[in-house]
């Protein structure tokens, strides 16, 4: 007798792709796609663009009756309600029942959960923290997510919104944060748009150094040019690292200091600079810990690529669904 | 037939006094007496002195076949192994077995944690957070202590130290901890100590302004003498205040991205400030919350005076070893 495979489906909401895909309960992601999340005016229009990618990857795994369900990671995505409410990244506003939708039009259980938290979830089941009951991942990408592990769980809180590391203040009175409104939040300056303003903000305090970063025109500078030139020994961009990982790092011994966590694991475009970021955010954590942190919490990169811990984050809601 | 009752002692280790109880079952203390922390050079010493105070209440409550066990609060109190390890506040340096030395001295079993979730442990079982799973406790006395509660238990994280909110950094490069050499930590602004040095500051930085506060000695300046200028309208007592409330509500609000609970409860000898330093305390925390947070979480004062908090919360940790 032929074992019959099960699958779910795994859907990350980011803020411009959404990316999904169709995983077996090994955790092996059989096919993926991606859709843009903000070209549709409604929510119902990208469910139907969703539906109409999805469902012949459903069929080519035997059928929607080889399902158990629809796992999404969204912003701000509350799973306690299965609704996406208030997400400054998205287009649709307000509150959007998107499980319930999703239910209705493929006929499969929907649950839902914050992005970060889907990124936690795939790392805890799939990733290098299989083995840890407590660690914090963080996502370093245009924003920065972040999901909570404690005890085994991720941290969702009395109303599903938790783990909003990303817009805690490390500058009080600091960096406007263009969407929040927010100053000195986390988020405006360990994010690749927070590089990106950082390298802005050096350049024009010290017009009299050089920089090989003079030679990009204003809507070249990114963190990747930064990197490039760190690289070629680039003073300032060497300087944008070191002030990066200052910052990430003041933070990381703030959250350690809360949690205690075994390991911070880390997500996210910003991820590629490697080791211009991660020592001296390293060396910026251990330095802001009480002596009973320090040298315990291992500082690592994820083996997973965030989108896949994302999908098989996602798809991990609808296992524990089955349970 | 009489129903016998049996009992639990609670003590709750502070950086000056330790306090301690014979509980009922029911949360209720039949006694309590103090001695000091820090009048013995070894900790052998300091358990003989409470093993005199504790014997004739033990006896009072009919011997030590009434009691299952005995609670310890403490700073740097580890549950897992039993242990004080380095704690800044008391004389015994190091690593001391506490818990195993008083099972030894009282045939008790024994059971120890960190003094600051003692005190959020009674505030769950007997206080105004009884039916609430996710809370955090902030005790402002001389120093700053938290107990985070998140999905009913209380955060110890991957080896016990969770929860040491008040070390957190709030103003990178600020003020100088004296104990922990960290600048700009949460505790050196928002406990007594911190209002204190907040005093002299305003009044050293400030000396054309009109004070009531110029009538003290540098030590008389307390925070509970600020209290009492700041009810008489003087301008820099109700600045300090102002300034307290503003980084423990940038703190908070912190926090809340962190765990997003229900409620933070306030205890300590700062509370008595009432809506001195409440008022701007919730000002600044709602100020610095994503809209996803704001107006939601209570911030209130405890009913439980903090140290019968601290008492009942370690012998809460008994009835637990009952179950």
């Amino acid at each position: 007798m032929v074992k019959e495979e099960i699958f779910a489906i795994g859907i990350d909401v980011g803020g411009t792709t959404t990316k999904f895909g169709v995983v077996n309960s090994e955790g092996k992601i059989l096919e993926q796609d991606r859709i843009s999340s903000n070209e549709h005016e409604v929510v119902e229009d990208f469910i139907d663009d969703l539906y109409h990618k999805l469902i012949p990857m459903i069929e080519r795994a035997g059928g929607v009756k080889n399902f158990i369900g629809i796992g999404i990671g969204a912003p701000n995505g509350n799973i306690y309600s299965g609704t996406i409410e208030y997400a400054p990244n998205l287009k649709w506003k307000g509150i959007i029942p998107i499980a319930n939708l999703m239910e209705k039009k493929f006929n499969l259980k929907t649950k839902l959960t914050n992005d970060a938290n889907a990124a936690a979830l795939g790392e805890m089941m799939y990733g290098g923290c299989k083995n840890m009951k407590h660690f914090i991942t963080i996502t370093l990408g245009t924003g920065v997510g972040s999901g909570i592990v404690i005890d085994g769980k991720i941290v969702v809180g009395h109303d599903g919104f938790a783990g909003e590391l990303g817009h805690t203040i490390i500058r009080p009175g600091g960096r406007l944060h263009k969407s929040t409104g927010m100053l000195g939040s986390l988020e405006s300056y360990a994010s690749a748009t927070g590089v990106r303003e950082t390298a802005i903000e050096l350049l024009t305090q010290h017009p009299e150094k050089y920089s090989l970063l003079r030679n990009y025109s204003i809507n070249e500078l990114t963190s990747e040019t930064v990197y490039a030139c760190a690289l070629q020994g680039d003073t300032i961009a060497n300087d944008i690292f070191e002030f990066t990982g200052q910052i990430l790092g003041e933070s990381l011994a703030n959250f350690i200091m809360f949690s205690s966590p075994s390991a911070i694991v880390l997500f996210g475009g910003l991820t590629k600079s490697g080791n211009l970021l991660l020592n001296p955010t390293r060396k910026y954590m251990e330095a802001n810990l009480l002596p009973i942190f320090k040298n315990k919490v291992e500082l690592i990169f994820s083996e997973l690529k965030e989108s896949d811990a994302a999908i098989l984050g996602a798809s991990a809601l609808v296992w524990e669904l089955n349970n």
